[in-house]
């Protein structure tokens, strides 16, 4: 039975998934769950990932997927401010694939040191990098534009600041003067920071500028993905600042859900 | 040379390295760091963990820590006060160990799918039950009791509702009907799952309490990894609300880096 990946490539952790497993060859039946129609929320795709968020993974009977911290199955009447809610499902994915599809070992090096900095960089950036990306690309456009929403200059001022930081963080901590965030060869690290800088370009923001070893990184990373697929991967984010408005029924569908974003 | 892991039993994630170490027989010599008493930030410890947090391990030259996003390093200024600054290099730890010491199959499985479950469960956490837990230990006990300082009412409450919603989905997403929360066996989940809940039970929070599917697991986790184990590396927790207060030179020391956990 082959491997079925349910993924939008809007979304940054089904961009990493997808790029990996091209990248590698591993045969897979892709259903793309346009999350801007609203499709991740059908009754269809809840047979899927009952807590119907993409990526998600069927491999035969068995099933990985984001999972929300609580937002669907409960009230979100005590819903903290400041609680983050994404979390990855979508590391695990990488991981099982990984592991079955016996891909080189430069991905996830057998290498104990490597490894722990693949795994070190994989549990940072939960709370930090990835989610200033996602900020950055709905306080820049989705609101604003997909949705109609105005964000506060203050917010959104926030949002960019902690962005700044935290690819700072990227360049000095991980990055330093090596080629690859963990040694001179590409890993599952690299796939998953590029692809979450791509969102904040993809928003118009110009991570790279003034970056010149982010930016010597970002080519070599392209590079060693393949240009023809790093563009098929990121065609949809850079192209997101064109998409129209979302139909009003659409967009009553997915606010609630997205609310948490402007707090 | 000798592996050395830098700890407080205060912190949940180094109970878990703790207990994980302990309980396979990995040799490692012990360095407390104690965080009430500012030891993580001295300049001796710094040059273990520039980001001058716990734990950390050392490999002879290789060294694993906690890393913060950016508290240390970066300005203050423009911190959004929804930031979660607590991140995960003790999963790194913990894995380092036991890739490098062949620990007993079931904590960390070789079978794809089991091991995806334990990866699915470290990645969920870090921004939803570890994040509860230590907020309900600093807003219930070190806020109040330890620093003197008076925590809001209503802030309180978010706190506790967040950490009821994160422990309901532990028991009914991750637990389920199971013994274990992977399966039969004890894993690393169940190891770092334990030591966050004992965070809030050290709080005075009644966790297991109208929970008897968790309260059993409890029961089997303590006795997987043995009693006296679990009581020695929990000791420090369970007596933390006799803790005298801090000593002025020492709490204004600490409060830069704790403000954040009070928005």
């Amino acid at each position: 039975m082959v491997l079925e990946l349910y993924l939008d490539l809007l979304s940054q952790p089904c961009r990493a998934i997808y790029i990996f497993a091209k990248k590698n060859n591993i045969p897979f039946q892709m259903h793309t769950v346009e999350l801007r129609k609203g499709e991740h929320l059908s009754d269809a795709f809840a047979q899927v990932n009952p807590m119907k968020k993409v990526p998600a993974m069927k491999d035969g009977g068995f099933t990985l997927c984001e999972r929300e911290s609580y937002l669907n199955k409960y009230s979100q009447e005590h819903l903290p401010t400041s609680v983050a809610i994404f979390t990855l499902g979508s590391v695990a994915i990488l991981l099982y694939l990984a592991h079955k599809y016996k891909v080189p070992d430069h991905w996830y090096p057998q290498d104990l040191q490597a490894r722990a900095r693949v795994d070190e960089y994989l549990a940072w950036q939960h709370t930090t990098l990835r989610r200033s990306c996602l900020r950055t690309l709905w306080h820049k456009v989705m609101f604003p534009v997909f949705l109609g929403e105005q964000i506060r200059p203050e917010m959104l001022a926030a949002t960019l600041a902690d962005l700044d930081v935290n690819v700072q963080v990227l360049e000095d901590q991980f990055l330093q003067d090596k080629d690859f965030l963990v040694g001179p060869h590409i890993s599952l690290a690299d796939v998953v920071a590029i692809t979450e800088l791509m969102h904040p370009v993809g928003g118009g923001c110009p991570v790279f500028e003034g970056r010149p070893r982010l930016a010597a990184w970002y080519r070599r990373v392209e590079a060693a993905v393949g240009k023809d697929l790093f563009l098929e991967a990121h065609e949809v984010i850079l192209k997101v600042r064109d998409c129209p408005p979302a139909d009003p029924v659409i967009k009553q569908k997915l606010m609630p859900r997205v609310l948490t974003m402007i707090q």
